[in-house]
């Protein structure tokens, strides 16, 4: 018998104790597989005495994170603690530098940190892993690392926070507002302690960027991913997008372009008819696009202990028969500086504005956009509400920055009192 | 710089000549990524002098692919030129025996050959891929041996045979017949020589057996595969399907029972709103369950040369990388011998009979389906045709055993003249 894979297991959340209850109940089929055992060593939680559902005193316990990470009987770090910097940064560095190699499901410390973490593990010869840190289930970062390395892949696209999508399928399917979708997810228990980081667009952006980093082998570059959330999106919005025969949804683009990196995270309108379109609920979805394997996608579960813990002993597999691999997808020194490029690529927009009841209001709308080079594919004005009168426009395609230029006039015309809301149609 | 990967590609059709393209056209990316270059040395074909687009003049050329798969400055055979048999095995089993690693896409000579191949692999301490085998771009291979390998998997599920989906699809969209749907397949160059490998559901039980293999740990058993073809269906099943809100699919099925292992490649209904049911045209569709990733989906291009190709550099990818997996996911000789089980899975079935106009024939009918203890969903008679009358049947949950004792029960009837066509509902 070969000798086992020793893990080390920092935080004990749902997840942990998902990747914990799979290393006892799988041992043989994971051996099986593998060729080689794989046993757990030591674990470290802020909280020692929680029942975790699955015994724990079989392990080594360490209050610290990282004297876990630097303990000789551990071949692995699975850190799943998460937070950009701090204890999982740490323990992370550590374990690297001690000669371990590193599983995560930490999309947050590796949007801000993923170039000088993965330039740390290539240097001292170990892998970083994470899986798990993007789309929960669905082994993305292996499908888009391994499977499509022979593409040049020309667009990534996703819905990869199910909190998002559970509110707009929400406030369509059961016609809640906004605040109401809001406050059910929360009621759930489906937001972040931070609800910003979900409906802010922010954690979705993080994967969306480390995705792109394998996609283009350009070094990760979240603070260029223009983000959008999905507070301004109303039951209106997603009545008329579904009249046109589109969804909103909170969706993540990026796109190399000549002009440099598109990276998007925005409530966009999707064809309903679309796979994406056709995403209800939690469920999570990523788009590749590449030259040669024209489009793949690919549907599951984004969150949750199972799918979360499958992604985390993905890596694991691959780490305990021998696979290695660079963290991004190519050695972390030829990875390319992002030059970010503003939504470079034409798109149809919808927009939706408040005109006030006054004659000749909405040919200066007409006339602002024309200004601004932009052709208006199909307008609508309903009856007035209070002072003013919905308008909804669909343009043809346009860029980012004629929009733009149209947006900041439109005020100027008096007959717009609020800013308009600006979503994307993405052609998928 | 590294030594160069040599490829020695064997068969130069529209697949082999879109791996050309990718190494010579890629080569810097390819680099980037695998950490060294890929390089074709040799190559063979039966024509020498067709045009195929790619200039091949700078390869060795080798008449006798046994000969190209024997070479010395070649590091993996490149096997695309099918056949169960022949050529392609002997090359096969040359180029492991001499020390070289193969990438294939003939999903024949695996379902006929996989263990035996596999076992001479791993005694060779070589590696033997096949994703391009299996859902043509779509990395279904990669994902169920690496990412799911955490996964006790219950379900494997696909539409894995293009041209079968886009006849059935034509038979809805456009209301033609089988025949009429047939003929426009074979007008578009979509069926294989022997139109029976496509229609008659070998091809894809052939997929399905390979993704079996790793999905439960067992040795290839195509022949275990239940197969029944799309030959029967007819545009009237098509439209009551629809009616009921499903659609019907040439749908490969595979399921682990206490019973042994279920295996079926067949017309099946599916929800017209599950990702199977809206999957148009000639795009695959593979669904696997595992106990924790719960359902993942994917799907993608089944064929063709740029997706084909994508697959086959997805394992050369692998093999630059220095990553070593075993054929099927583990060890060839830790894989258990097959027990087949015949759908022992209860499920409802569809059945469409043609009905003798004669008092009591309904009668008839439904006695012979509660004798047999099939319990009726829901029943509909139409007007007359001719001397029979159509009769639609949606069963409850039912063993296929009890469906077959009332399948050979029904002539005795002498009210059921023709043999009935009986499809089962798969619950996705």
């Amino acid at each position: 018998m070969s000798d086992p894979l020793r893990l080390g297991i920092a935080g004990l959340g749902t997840v942990g104790a998902g990747v914990v209850k799979i290393v006892r109940e799988k041992a043989a089929l994971l051996e099986a597989r593998g060729g080689r055992p794989v046993v757990i060593t030591a674990v470290s939680a802020r909280n020692r005495d929680k029942d975790r559902g699955v015994p724990m005193d079989e392990y080594d316990w360490e209050d610290d994170p990282v004297a876990l990470a630097g303990r000789d009987d551990v071949d692995v770090l699975i850190e799943l603690m998460g937070g950009s910097d701090g204890p999982a940064k740490a323990a992370t560095e550590t374990a690297l530098k001690s000669g371990k190699d590193v599983v995560t499901a930490n999309k947050a410390m590796l949007a801000h940190n993923g170039q000088a973490l993965a330039e740390l593990a290539e240097a001292e010869g170990r892998v970083l892993r994470f899986e798990a840190a993007v789309a929960g289930g669905i082994p993305i970062v292996k499908t888009l690392t391994e499977g499509l390395a022979g593409n040049d892949i020309q667009r990534v696209m996703g819905v990869m926070n199910g909190t998002c999508n559970y509110i707009l399928t929400r406030m369509e399917s059961a016609g809640l507002t906004y605040e109401e979708a809001f406050a059910e997810a929360d009621s759930l228990g489906f937001l972040e302690a931070d609800p910003e980081l979900d409906v802010g667009g922010i954690d979705a952006g993080h994967k969306l960027a480390l995705l792109a980093s394998i996609a283009y082998g350009t070094q990760v570059a979240f603070d260029a991913v223009e983000l959008e959330g999905i507070g301004q999106v109303t039951i209106e919005d997603i009545r008329q997008a579904a009249d046109m025969g589109y969804k909103i949804k909170l969706l993540g683009v990026s796109r190399m372009t000549g002009k440099g990196l598109e990276q998007s995270m925005s409530p966009c309108l999707v064809p309903a008819s679309s796979p994406l379109g056709q995403l209800d609920g939690g469920t999570n979805m990523v788009v590749v696009e590449g030259d040669q394997v024209g489009q793949i996608v690919m549907r599951g579960a984004g969150a949750g202990e199972g799918p979360t813990a499958s992604a985390v002993l993905g890596d694991v597999m691959d780490i305990v028969r021998g696979t290695r691999l660079t963290t991004f997808g190519a050695p972390a020194s030829s990875l390319k500086e992002v030059t970010p490029a503003r939504a470079a690529t034409p798109a149809p927009y919808y927009l939706r504005l408040a005109l006030a009841d006054r004659p000749g209001a909405l040919a200066k709308v007409a006339t602002v956009l024309g200004e601004a080079g932009i052709s208006i594919n199909r307008m609508r004005q309903y009856d007035h509400v209070d002072e003013t009168a919905p308008v909804l426009v669909v343009t043809h395609k346009t860029t980012r920055a004629a929009l733009d230029r149209a947006l900041s006039a439109l005020p100027g015309t008096g007959v717009v009192p609020q800013p308009p809301v600006a979503l994307r149609i993405e052609q998928v």
